[in-house]
């Protein structure tokens, strides 16, 4: 919840005020179900079921039917259970990434680079993977391919569907996909059930922090990389939070459905601040036009370092972002624009506008009108 | 909140009840500091901020100056990522635990016991580590002691003190402590300084689930396990809630400088207790009666499964527990009473009474009455 007005927010990609409907179940279920699941006696076992309704909920709203869906603390977490829980499961064998992922899936798999033979795929001038460049990398020897549905800097769709017919080919090859910023934000036109381990993220779906997902085909036998009890699989041991899993299947109840309506809602305003921004003189637009999510709008500004431009917009309470908030004090050079534009100063000076059915268009019309007025300067 | 009065709950050592004053804490802080830490922007200054002030807050209540401290998503993730962390940092050496250890040490133990020299101590008739027992088997190739505070199936509590001065000895070896049961329960005799790396579990202090602790000295390099972003000194990487970790420090504000308070009254409730259930014929009482936190009181009634009781006790609206609810699905046989006792049958029949401020005399007489009924039948 956003209770101050003042705040004119565009980093919706980075995290997403709570719900009140979402934040009512969180709170009513703490009240009714504070039980430990595993606890043998009647409260447990009402806890128990009430992980399993949410569970059958989200699984049902995303039609999948023979996926097993593990909670972690965060989409961090899931991603890096699911790529080293493949990985670890083989001596050796190759592992398909991109130059524009997550840094929880980029990390991860640099982190296996010693052990397996990786390899990171450019991204195309639509910012998405080049499918030729992938079928040229695919081989018997390929374990893993991680590639992400929406791109989290650009708002760039992978074309998911043709990956999937592609890595099938390899029966060895398991397809992860980070679907973080996809969710609830595009309809996809493949289907879940076609992919081996997928992740999101509640708080990007106006839910709570601290609860991520992993999915994955109930026949994988994943490497285990924690131990304690057989609760969830053996994957990710430890007392369940069923508040916080009960507000993210309240997640997927109330916004999943809205899919396609909040798209129309945050194309419209995408429309209108591109056609503002593009008409300026001094701004870059980095978001490609075609295949996007509509969700995000990336500009660089090459005059001003992405940094400043935040700190400036700030002062008028309009808060946008330099990238992903997981890797934006880590690095100052934005690696996705990099990969895109191989422009170190267009990297640098990059900033990204998200976007949500909660923006209005009056908070749009502030942000235009400060960046013209910082351009002018 | 434990809304429903017709409920007495015994199982305190599972879980606690949400306390009303962390509940609206996290309520506060979801609606106040939504924006996400990492964001360069003045929200995720804010929201980093409140996040500092926590970590401040929790380790000045603890009286930690050189530790850093971590949040997981619960203590299970909490001990692996310390055991593993110290482990993974040598190719080989010694570890040493006790077999009466919660299973998110003993299993995560148990997976290293490929690469390192694993020794499982046994418990005394007090149902403690044996500090000769321990004494012997340190060495100079031990690289890690793992001994928790306060047992979670008898609530007996190990001599910190000594395996501290005796760990000591050995530059080379780290003290890891599971102080899950120990926290706010009991008052140390020892200084958390003098500690390497312990543990702690948010829902066990009245807290929300979903949150753990791992405090580990500032000079620990721990093996990385989760690859993502810089949070959290790279240990534990990914969005933090900071809700959650708002909530955690409300817990440790309210209840640790309550700790002797709270002891008091519990351990009226535990001798009133303990006196009635001695003059019972046929229950056997495993807590031992000194070094205690008064806690716990674990029984066995020979005649009867302690699955059996569970429920029996549970048609009259009493909840008991088996043992650790990390473990009570897994096995039948619940393995500190075992360890203890060497008695199959004892271990079978066991069962775990677990207390709180929180309970009230009626609820106790009433337990009581019904396993006095349960056993004259």
């Amino acid at each position: 919840m956003k209770d101050n007005k003042e705040i004119k927010y565009f980093d919706y990609t980075a995290t997403t005020p709570v719900d009140e409907d979402v934040l009512n179940t969180y709170i009513n279920t703490t009240k009714k179900f504070f039980a430990n699941t595993t606890s043998l006696h009647l409260l447990g076992e009402e806890a128990k079921h009430m992980y399993d309704k949410c569970i059958d909920t989200i699984k049902d709203i995303l039609g999948v039917k023979k996926h097993n869906l593990v909670f972690t603390s965060n989409a961090t977490e899931a991603n890096n259970l699911a790529i080293q829980g493949i990985a670890y499961k083989y001596e050796k064998g190759k592992i398909i990434t991109t130059k524009a992922e997550h840094p929880s899936v980029y990390n991860t798999i640099k982190s296996l680079s010693d052990k397996y033979e990786v390899v990171y795929l450019d991204i195309d001038k639509n910012g998405c993977v080049d499918i030729e460049e992938l079928k040229k990398e695919l081989n018997s020897d390929t374990i893993l391919v991680s590639i992400m549905w929406v791109n989290n800097i650009l708002g760039t769709i992978n074309d998911i569907k043709s990956i999937i017919q592609e890595v099938k080919k390899y029966p060895k090859c398991h397809l992860h996909v980070d679907c973080v910023q996809g969710l609830c934000k595009v309809i996809p036109d493949f289907d879940f059930n076609d992919i081996d381990l997928f992740t999101f993220s509640t708080h990007k779906l106006y839910g709570p922090k601290g609860i991520g997902g992993l999915f994955f085909k109930e026949n994988i036998d994943l490497n285990k990389r924690l131990f304690g009890s057989n609760a969830q699989y053996s994957v990710k041991p430890g007392t369940l939070d069923v508040s916080l899993i009960a507000a993210t299947a309240k997640c997927f109840m109330k916004f999943y459905p809205q899919t396609l309506e909040m798209k129309k809602i945050v194309e419209a305003k995408f429309r209108y601040l591109y056609d503002k921004l593009a008409k300026m003189d001094g701004i870059i637009i980095n978001t490609p036009a075609f295949n996007i999510s509509y969700y995000i709008l990336n500009i660089s500004i090459p005059a001003i370092k992405g940094e400043t431009m935040v700190h400036m917009l700030e002062a008028k309470h309009i808060y946008v972002s330099t990238g992903s908030s997981c890797s934006s004090k880590l690095e100052n050079i934005e690696k996705t624009i990099y990969a895109l534009t191989n422009d170190k100063q267009r990297a640098l000076t990059s900033i990204r506008i998200s976007l949500s059915y909660l923006v209005l268009d009056s908070e749009l019309d502030d942000l235009i009108n400060e960046i013209q007025n910082i351009i002018n300067r």
